[in-house]
Order: C-alpha cells, then sequence, then structure tokens
C-alpha cells in the first residue's frame, strides 16, 4: 500500500513560536519512503525534551514545530522495502528517527551516537524533509526506527518506555557492575522509571534521592530500597560513599554536584541524562580523591530500545501515567512546567 | 639492626609558614616500628603538590612541614616484622606511606583509596607521629610503602616515578581501550611520563597537546607521535573527536574543560589528575552528546607503582630530570613555580 498518488496531510498540534500555545496546524508529509512507515498516532508522551524544545532552552528551534517523541500507534502503510513491518503492527517511536547505519557507531550498535542522526522533530532527514513530530494525528518514519510494542505493554503506558525508559534503560545497563548500589537523583517522569529498572535489573540497593519527603510512598511502590530526603549538607554527609552509580535526571544548573558526587563511593560513576541550559560547577576534588566519574549518556540506540521494550514487558516495568486528549496538550504542559504531574504525561488520540 | 636504643634526629629543609622559604631543620623521629623501614634518602623529586601543600592551596598545612614525596634511598634499618627489605636494599616512597591493607579497598587492590591513608607528608600515622617527607636525609616509613627500585633505573631517574609516574601509569592501565588514540595535556612533570607510558603502552596515537608550541620537539622525542597547539576555538574543533582517553595533567581553573572534552570522541574519558584549586565550569552538553566521562585518578596502589616500576625498567620509560644539591631547594621551588624546568626537579643529597 502506498499513499504516494495523492498528498497526505497530517494535522497536529504546532508551536509557531517561542513562548506560545500550540496550536492546530497540518501539513503535507513528503511522499512515503521505500524504506518509510506510516504509523496513525494513538499515544504521544509529553517529554521535558518537549518543553526545552518550545523554549528555545537547548538552542534555535525550527518553528513552526510539532513536538512530541513518546509515539505509539498503529502501522497504517509500509514502504515497499520494508520487511521487518506489517500493515497493522503496533509500533512505536522514540526521540531519535535516523542514522545513517553505515558508520563506525551505527555498525557498532550505538547509532544514537551516529553524526547523522535525526531526531524525530527539530531536525531535517537527509533527503530534506522535516520532521515533525508525536502531537499529531500520523507520522511517517524510517521504519528501521518504529519498534514494535510487544503485546503485554498497554499502548498507553508503552509510549512513555520509548524515550523517559531507554534513556535511563541504556545507561543502567552501559554500567552496571555485580551488586551494584544504585541511587535515583530526580523522581519525575524519568527518574521513576530508573527506579523500576534498577529494582527490576536486580540492583542490592536502589535509593531515591530527593529534595523533599513528598514522593516517598510513591517512590518505595516504585521499587526503591531506601528513600533518602537531602535537604541540608549533613543529610549527604550521612550517606558519603554509599551508592556504586548514579542515574541523575534532575537538571538544574542551580544543583550542588559536588554534594551528590559525595554520595559515591571509589570508582562510582555519576552518569547524566538531564541536560542543564546552562554550564555547572564541580570541584574536581569530588572525582579525584574518590576516583570517581561524571558520565553522560543520550537516549540509546536501536538495540537498547529493543532490548528495553523486552524487559520492560518480562518485568512488568510500567511508567505511571496521566492520560489526556491529544486537544487538551496546552493544559498538560503549563501542568508539566509546574511539576504538577505524576509521572507522565500521555496524549490520546 | 634498630635504631630505637638513641633518639634518631633527622635533618631536613622545613616551611614553618605559608610563603616562607623553606630552613634547614631537624626533628627527632620516632622509634623504628617492627613493620617499618629507615631510608637514607639519596634523591627527592620535587612535585607540584609540594608547592600546593606549602601554598596551603588545598587546605590547611600543618607546619612545621617537610614536603617531598618522590623518595629514593637505601635502607638503614629495618623493623623486626620486616621481611621483603633488608638493609642494603635500593628503595622509593612515593606520595602515600601508609593504609590500613585490611578494608574492602586495600583487600581489592586499591589501597590508595583507602580511608586511612597516610600520605608521606602533612598526615598522621594512626599513632600518632607525623609524616615528614623526603626533602631531608632519610625518613621512616612502613615497608609496605617502600618499594625496591629495578637495577635498570638510576635512582635520580626513579625519584619522579614514585608519585608523577604512577600517577599517569595507574589511570592510563585502568582506561585502557584496544588501539586507544590518546592525549596527554600539559607538557610537565607528568605529562612528559605521560606521553612516554601511552607510547610504551602500544597507544594507536599519542597527541601531545599544548597551548604553545614551545615543547614539540621534546614531545616528538618523548614518544608522541602528533603535537597539537590549542590556541583558539578552531584548533579544537579541528581536532574533535579524535581521541579515545586523554590524561589531563594541567590543573588550572581558567581551561576551557569543555573545549578539551570537544577532542574526545563518543565514549571517551578525560582523566584528571590534577587537582585545581577551585570549582570548574563544565557545561553538560559536552559530556551528554558523546556520552563522554570526566573520571578522576589519583596516584596509584601499591600493586600499580611495582608494576609501573618493572615497565618503566622494561620499556626505558625516564624521567628528564634537571639534578640539584638538595641546600639548593629553595632555588628549585621558585624555578617550578615559574613552570621553568624540562621536565622535573630532582633535590640531591
Amino acid at each position: 500500500m502506498s499513499l504516494d498518488a495523492e498528498p497526505r496531510i497530517i494535522k497536529g498540534y504546532a508551536a509557531f513560536a517561542k513562548d506560545e500555545e500550540l496550536v492546530p496546524w497540518e501539513y503535507e508529509a513528503a511522499p512515503l519512503g521505500s524504506d518509510d512507515v506510516e504509523i496513525e498516532i494513538s499515544h504521544c508522551g509529553v517529554c521535558h525534551s518537549d518543553v526545552h524544545t518550545l523554549d528555545e532552552g537547548w538552542g534555535p528551534t525550527k518553528f513552526p514545530i510539532i513536538v512530541g517523541h513518546e509515539i505509539v500507534g498503529q502501522v497504517t502503510a509500509v514502504g515497499q522495502h520494508v520487511k521487518h513491518l506489517s500493515v497493522g503492527d503496533r509500533v512505536g517511536v522514540g526521540a531519535q528517527c535516523g542514522a545513517c547505519l553505515h558508520c563506525h557507531q551505527c555498525k557498532n550498535g550505538q547509532d544514537n551516537m551516529c553524526r547523522h542522526n535525526v531526531g524525530t522533530y527539530n531536525s531535517v532527514h537527509p533527503e530534506g524533509r522535516i520532521a515533525y513530530g508525536g502531537y499529531a494525528e500520523a507520522v511517517r518514519v524510517p521504519a528501521e526506527y518504529a519498534f514494535k510494542i510487544p503485546d503485554e505493554l498497554p499502548s498507553d503506558v508503552a509510549a512513555p518506555l520509548l524515550c523517559a525508559g531507554v534513556t535511563v534503560f541504556a545507561p543502567l545497563k552501559r554500567h552496571w557492575t555485580p551488586n551494584a548500589r544504585v541511587g535515583v537523583v530526580g523522581i519525575g517522569g524519568l527518574g521513576h522509571l530508573a527506579i523500576q529498572f534498577a529494582h527490576a535489573l536486580g540492583a542490592t540497593e536502589v535509593v531515591a534521592l530527593s529534595t523533599s519527603d513528598r514522593k516517598r510512598k510513591d517512590a518505595e511502590e516504585l521499587g526503591a530500597s531506601k528513600f533518602v530526603t537531602l535537604k541540608a549538607p549533613k543529610d549527604y554527609a550521612a550517606h558519603a560513599s554509599s551508592l556504586d552509580l548514579i542515574i541523575c535526571t534532575a537538571s538544574s544548573v542551580l544543583m550542588n554536584y559536588d554534594l551528590y558526587l559525595s554520595l559515591l563511593d571509589v570508582g562510582g560513576k555519576f552518569v547524566v541524562v538531564g541536560l542543564p541550559e546552562d554550564s555547572v560547577q564541580i570541584n574536581f576534588a569530588s572525582l579525584i580523591l574518590r576516583q570517581r566519574s561524571i558520565v553522560g549518556s543520550m537516549i540509546g540506540a536501536r538495540a537498547d530500545i529493543e532490548e528495553m521494550l523486552e524487559f520492560a514487558a518480562k518485568k512488568n516495568v510500567h511508567p505511571w501515567i496521566e492520560k489526556v486528549p491529544m486537544a487538551e496538550v496546552n493544559m498538560a504542559i503549563a501542568r508539566l512546567r509546574k511539576g504538577d504531574v505524576s509521572y507522565r504525561f500521555v496524549l490520546e488520540n
């Protein structure tokens, strides 16, 4: 089946400038490529990256933009070279929807690091078409970046796994050590999944680290073996050198990173997956004296996404979501800005 | 043989306050413990840590102090329980001269990370005696921290290996990857050894990174396959993502660490072994977008020192030194402050 005979108009919600609300908009999709699929979107998670991009917090945004990169839906058309997907398949798309697939990184299972990677929005495919995201009724993407959703995972619940899920799962796997004591900073969209994954991966301890007591009960229900409230330097001192791996999902320039680093034991790793909008201060003594590291990690590769979806299905890792009709996207964004969500908005068509 | 019968007076050069020159001084050594050795010092390297400590750049210094922790000399007395060393052995002592040897870190070959480690100066042994360093005629230290010097290494040349050598050798070994492309920042006391060790370890490339052309010829003679002068951002851009491992021996708070991080390829590690006296600025984008790390490393464990000495002897890794009579220590320190040394002062008795 091909839709190339007549123009395909896709309706969605777009922003036209920084600080403006999203409005209904439509664009003419490029013809379906031979390696592409078209997906009728049923759900799309609302990721903090969407807000950063709308705010131009990470640099210029190409307006008008349709954001959204935690997409789940049904395949409605496949290009002629697509073998592994069929019309009717339930698939997901994450933050990346293209790579060269030929370079050293791609061949090495790190296509998320490909120099030619294409973001699901605010990005341009090699042939020049603009990538529009998932706050829409449909999307056309390279089939290599549409992942089958395991039957055990409902579509609404699966959506946040595509970005938030793999963003924490990939570094947990990459930096795992036997008997790891894992800390999670920021109990939000990413953090509540990091707790679940660390627990499901068999961490000796999973410690939720928060600046308030508010989420203690939730964290324990999610699988945290301990909840530590960090208000004053003495709170950090009481837990100094107690962890092997910290997944930091918070991304404030105001955080005292040295205090967080002090929680790591010898050789411990502080993995940053959230990108602060400006530089941060680090005292290298925090690293040198205990041979600790700060490690960057960005989303995950295709293989990570596939492994993560299987793992989540098998181990019952389920994002906690709040469903919102897609027409109410502006309300969801406004509430996300205030941190008023437990723990992920999922837009529903 | 024991010297416990009468007090042992040790003469050296001590500082009595910040910003003051060193002056001849003597102290009464504690009785030789059953696990200790006494060493008649023939040589002691002048490490930048000595200057940081004299300046109280890393925190308070216990004055009067005798610094110096790149010690080589001859064993002149051994405690009754010491089995592996004898009077007459040629040994070296580095920056550490004690650890509990029982804790998890010590048993795990990381005694440099022991909570009870004792520095060779500005430190106190568990039984309360003050540790005085190597700008002296002799020193008494636990025998576990006196390392036999291989015959191939002359004493003067061996001295800087004890701290500078192992400080770069240990992280090179720990973070080595096949076909590593290694960069060295700062072509000084540590850096000129990092180049030699990286070359001797078989790095695919050894790139000397400097802000001036001045040391090009030296770096090439030391084993660098490439010399890169980094003056403007475009110089960094020309070598972006070209290295797997950088050993950063410089320690200025004024360095633009993001530019240095940009030189690392995907998954690359920036190892910091020099401690700036204040916090530095890092943009986490430098880490996240290419999944790079900043890793701290501190001196080396006993096993690292032993392996490093054997390796240096076998592979002809020789510090480039300038010998100075110990009485001229103030001249050496003054010149080191100006960076006027190629590449390590070694004081000689």
